[in-house]
């Protein structure tokens, strides 16, 4: 973990490679609120063109590093942020540049190995370009989940149980580096996710509730995600958002929990909202993972 | 594990009660050839009539102990086997009579664990009934799955490299009592099956990749099936069938890995002639897990 420069006499703006979501526009509220230049780095493709145009921006196709690093330079950016929903691209979708192309043989050895692997070695690719990757926790610490309820349900003592045991199970497959999610009900494993994320986890089971194939009630069961052990935090923190709570909703679970400041929340207002009208509860755990 | 009755003086005929797919038949032919007779007591809505048909049988609906009990004590039989596929059934799909009011509170006790503690509960309720259980693989060696490849393809050394990392995961999550299918495509965890089964967990690979989720090429990556350390052998061992090689052709997976002596094959000549022609290799591996 990397300190955040924002305590230095001035950081510079801050450079926001931004990908999909609402996250990054709550991670740029906050930054400019505490007085600090930002300027995206738009993915196309991923990045919302609406959202963008309130902030000063460029579009980047994804791995046009050359491109990145000279405005970024020209703009006197140092601190890099990465913040959004990426799925995996894969190499053909990639748009080249020289910058690219020069740090190719890190972003091939990247490639090699699972996400852990492919986010850890952006994050040194974009070191080796001599900017500091920091977390968007790191910048907007009001982006994380805090401990406790965050909305007007609690977990039950069974509900507790089931997120213990989720904790559990992710620290043993945290070394496989996969799986940040699992849902358990009532002591059950009913999912574990692996490439698919989270929302098609979270489909799955309501699929399988539907056909008849889960017998555990509606209205029991957990969601819990939690970061990978060996995971850079400042690239890839699980994040959690209004339509979380809405899938939870139809796989008929009883609430979400996610380790307290280890998390970061979209919206967290609308999220309180789904949840109270919803009957689910979305809470903070203090609860660590044991795993390596 | 029980030491098969078959040694005995007169073992008596066989009962077999048979849910889904083609491994019942199976087991009762080589049961039949042995010169022992069999009573197949079919389940209503997972046993195929036409196949029912061709043994001495009784159609019971699933949870009908009383029924059960009778019959097979007026046909003789002493040694139970349990085969075939069968979605847990929910409280409500269960037709009771008063032998399973009897068993009920053991019936509850197994419902409440998970699907170790529902098949285990299981053989103890008819062990109490007076019925020795014993597994189908002990009464019909020839459905295991012997070690080495089953077919004309072999594992590559990668291939090889991501059956122990699979082995090595199922091992880990077994505990939890889940998962008895891991999908590893060049040391990437692709998918962990929980309650959907194998085949959705296939189909669910097949899914990712078509949406260009998967950056494992085609033809790359392993299914790898193994019992939990815990799981009771005479009641649920890994099966896989000539349905198994078409899902794993979908999901663009070089092939299969299930613990020699420890996995169910349905018709193996079938089995082998669809892996040759889609190019799959299948084979009965001697790693065992570390699992407690």
């Amino acid at each position: 973990m990397t300190a955040p420069a924002a305590g230095a006499a001035d950081p510079g703006p801050l450079a926001m490679v931004c990908c999909g979501g609402s996250i990054p526009f709550a991670v740029a509220d906050v930054v400019q609120q505490q007085g600090r230049r930002v300027v995206l780095f738009a993915c196309r493709g991923w990045a919302d063109p609406v959202q963008v145009a309130r902030y000063p921006h460029y579009w980047i196709a994804i791995a046009q590093l050359g491109r990145f690093s000279r405005l970024a330079r020209q703009e006197g950016c140092r601190d890099v942020v990465f913040i959004g929903t990426l799925v995996r691209p894969s190499l053909g979708q990639l748009r080249l540049d020289w910058g690219t192309v020069r740090a190719m043989p890190s972003i091939m050895r990247a490639y090699r190995g699972g996400d852990d692997h492919l986010l850890s070695g952006v994050a040194r690719i974009f070191e080796d370009l001599g900017f500091h990757v920091v977390g968007a926790h790191e910048v907007a610490p009001e982006i994380l989940v805090r401990e406790g309820p965050l909305a007007q349900h609690q977990p039950s003592a069974r509900d507790q149980t089931d997120i213990a045991r989720a904790l559990a199970l992710l620290a043993e497959i945290g070394p496989f580096d996969v799986g940040q999610a699992v849902v358990v009900a009532n002591g059950h494993v009913l999912a574990i996710e692996a490439a698919e994320g989270t929302d098609n986890m979270l489909k799955r089971v309501a699929d399988l509730r539907r056909e008849g194939r889960i017998h555990v009630a509606s209205g029991i069961g957990v969601l819990v995600k939690a970061p990978k052990p060996q995971q850079d935090q400042r690239i890839d923190l699980p994040a959690i958002g209004p339509s979380t709570i809405d899938n939870i909703a139809r796989a008929g679970l009883a609430g979400l929990a996610v380790i307290a400041g280890a998390a970061i929340i979209a919206e967290p207002i609308e999220v309180a909202r789904r949840a109270d009208a919803a009957g689910i509860f979305v809470v903070g755990t203090i609860a660590r993972q044991g795993g390596s």
